[in-house]
């Protein structure tokens, strides 16, 4: 890893926009950039302080490229922890690229991914978690995985982590320091003491182990499998979600309305609804295959909603069109409409006890009200029939059901973790290491319990500190930094 | 026009990346960021000096919304000449999205598109027309589009025009003094410096009305139709032409190279290449119609290509596919081939006699030295028989005769006053105000050559003096005002 040269990057997303800021780091950055500049004041950019802005031409020898905004941090108060300069250029994609090829030329190196925050990591302005952590915000998209990026930023559980690996660290010195006195059999680490640190350590790593599925959860989005056949209004259902969020979600480039596989922001948590086909039984082999794939998408789905229609209940002779009203109507209590989704239900239920199901008929501003009150006998009927299942009556249209079903949805997510402000581990990385290290640390408190020897003991202390430095960074080797690295954007 | 308030925008692209800034502009700037950010310094934001950087959290109450540098300009000393605050905060789109919302429920006004550099306008930091080169700058593509707009922004023409309204203004003055003493039969302004400057300003209007033809070229790109049957080629050759540059253009999002109606930058000048069909005889009626299209095409070129391709020329019997060697060569001398061609060169040439053409064929490297000999004959011959017609024999494959191509392009353009650094008028709006007050100027001088009466002459001196106004904006109105700056981005 060279970290004496100086990069550079542009930090703003690629595009037209009214500004783009290319960042200079490393030690040459302030040299190199000073003589392309041409200030508005009087003195040198070399002579400037930290932490202030000039105003100024970047200048390609006579050639004036474009007025620009410097900002000046100096070593090592800055972003990196080295000499910085951010370059506030106009938004043209044609000047930040001649902008950028003119620090090329003056002995600037384009920075790799994440370049900017290994240095920041390297030079010690943070710790890997933290780093780790600008990765997850940059990507944020929901309130929980923002908050759960910005407390991991801020240190979040590898201050504690730290804290216990000084406290281990501390114990595993007294126990080597013991094997330097083997003959004369003194105990300089209090067993006692140390029993109670290991039991700390092991609560501590199990609630971080558990806090896992929540913030994976919480981090990647809450996937809720939609079951229904084609025409039953799925993108109308995740439009009339949308709709409450919508000022944030239009302005996030690339979201498509096409497809219905889609993520919602619900009150600040993120759910990725996943299309499936419907499961009617059926002797066909090519159909037998759909509903294959049907029960593959709802094993990776955390909620089930089975979504029917009012308009197409008709088919099953629930309701059938009166000419005049254009309202549908119930025309028999129908023993066959109740059963085939009572079985379908029980099958999905059979085949994923756990997940909860929400049945949810769609389009039932069209229903008159003697046949929505009929409907709504029908569904309690088939919800109490089937465990871990609840009915729910909706309009996307009017928007009635609309809010009950967002309550609904959040019920399924153990949000008290992230409102009581704990710790939430979102990295797979920090989770292995603290399964590790776990490992390691039932093996000393098996050791402790067994009166094992301080030399074989010392052995499994040195195994979890080197977990615990894993997941801060004290512990760490290139491949390790480059694979984490690499899925940063340019420019940060 | 309200100004007493406080706006904000995103002025980087939107999109995620590493950081983004948000631009708050407007007597309450400072107040309003102020109680939002926690410094990590000491000092309160509303204390700090003008052009400096602070890091530290934005807050929501309680909240920590994000760690993000902010810049401080105090009015006059800021771009908008307002006090500015520029917060650079992580890429996140939801935190941008966070932050921007919290800025207006604090009192902020989302800005209008070009609002900041309205701004900039109305408190005099900036004349009309350099404004507008702001939004030339930003969507500038290429060196010859940038270098345009950088000299306007630098103050270009309006500074030659400010300068020539002084002066006639003051003449105005006089006459308009000599009115008030009518009786008198005085003569404050000299009429033989004043022709004199009527003639200067006449000259200086005509050059730069002149160079709107060139402005306009360089500022959009230069027209370049192909006419060419469907696989002769078209895309290879601009791939070719493309290659030389890719640096650039590869960086530019949404460069699609699907169509064949492209944009590739040349030496520094945009390039637009349009796609035609053929224009063969025939009897049919739809084909008669693309024929009719082609020609509405050529009509928009500057410059018309017509490409054939080496391996097509069997078709009319030029050459033949020698098995052995997969080399094509000639057979005989085709007197219908050439004569083909140049009918079609002919027809072109009499519907649009002032447009050159360039005939290329493509491909040339798969033909033997003999063949390729031959096919130099035939190409002379043709291009002699057609005038304002030049071929050239290239192969994108091999490179051969791109750079030639290129050269030629480029000949096509007059850039001498763009390298003479000429001013170059590039907006259609300043254009129609330069003839407007050549106009009236025109009229002057005949006034003068009449010994017109001061009193009527004044009334063309003040039309001459309110389309020089135009230009730099000391006359205007709201209407005009919010034309220009509606074509800006949000956040500039």
């Amino acid at each position: 890893m060279i970290l004496n040269d100086t990069i550079v990057a542009l930090a703003t997303p690629s595009g037209a926009g009214a500004i783009a800021v290319i960042r200079v780091s490393g030690p040459e950055s302030i040299t190199i950039v000073a003589p392309l500049f041409n200030s508005k004041g009087s003195k040198d950019l070399e002579e400037q302080a930290s932490h202030t802005l000039h105003l100024g031409n970047i200048i390609d020898g006579e050639r004036i490229v474009d007025e620009v905004l410097v900002s000046i941090f100096h070593n090592p108060k800055s972003y990196t922890g080295e000499n910085t300069i951010e370059i506030s250029c106009h938004g043209s994609q044609y000047i930040q690229q001649e902008i950028i090829q003119l620090l090329i030329r003056k002995g600037c190196r384009s920075a790799e991914a994440g370049e900017f925050t290994l240095r920041a990591f390297l030079n010690g302005k943070m710790d890997l978690s933290q780093a780790e952590a600008v990765a997850d915000l940059i990507s944020s998209e929901n309130a929980a995985s923002h908050q759960m990026a910005m407390q991991q930023m801020r240190g979040g559980f590898s201050n504690e982590i730290q804290k216990l690996r000084q406290e281990l660290l501390n114990f595993a010195s007294l126990i080597e320091l013991e094997l330097d006195f083997a003959e004369e059999d003194v105990e300089f680490a209090n067993r006692d003491e140390f029993k109670s640190l290991v039991a700390r350590i092991q609560k501590v790593l199990k609630k971080l182990i558990d806090s896992f599925a929540v913030g994976n959860v919480l981090k990647n989005g809450i996937p809720v499998a939609i079951v229904g056949e084609p025409n039953v209004g799925k993108s109308t259902l995740l439009n009339a979600l949308l709709n409450e969020e919508r000022a944030i979600v239009s302005e996030i480039a690339g979201t498509t309305r096409d497809t219905i596989e889609d993520e919602i922001s619900i009150g600040g948590i993120g759910f990725r609804f996943i299309d499936t086909a419907g499961i009617r039984e059926t002797q066909d082999v090519i159909e037998g295959l759909g509903i294959k794939k049907t029960f593959e998408k709802i094993n990776q789905a955390q909620v089930v909603i089975y979504l029917l229609s009012a308009d197409k209940l008709g088919h099953v002779e629930l309701v059938s069109v009166s000419q005049e009203s254009e309202t549908l109507k119930p025309v028999q209590s129908d023993v066959t409409f109740t059963k085939n989704i009572q079985v379908e239900l029980q099958k999905i239920h059979n085949q994923f006890p756990q997940k909860p199901l929400l049945i949810i008929v769609n389009k039932v501003d069209i229903l008159e009200s003697s046949a929505l009150k009929k409907l709504q006998q029908e569904l309690e009927v088939i919800s109490s029939g089937v465990e871990k299942s609840q009915y729910l009556m909706l309009s996307a249209k009017t928007g009635m059901g609309v809010e009950e079903l967002q309550q609904k949805l959040l019920q399924f997510v153990n949000t008290g973790e992230l409102r009581n402000n704990n710790t939430i581990v979102t990295n797979s990385r920090h989770y292995n290491a603290l399964l590790s290290a776990l490992e390691e640390i039932n093996k000393v408190q098996q050791g402790l319990n067994d009166n094992l020897s301080g030399d074989l003991m010392a052995i499994d202390i040195r195994q979890a500190l080197y977990h615990f430095g894993e997941i801060t960074g004290e512990i760490t080797n290139d491949d390790l930094l480059g694979n984490i690295f690499a899925n940063f954007c340019i420019g940060k």
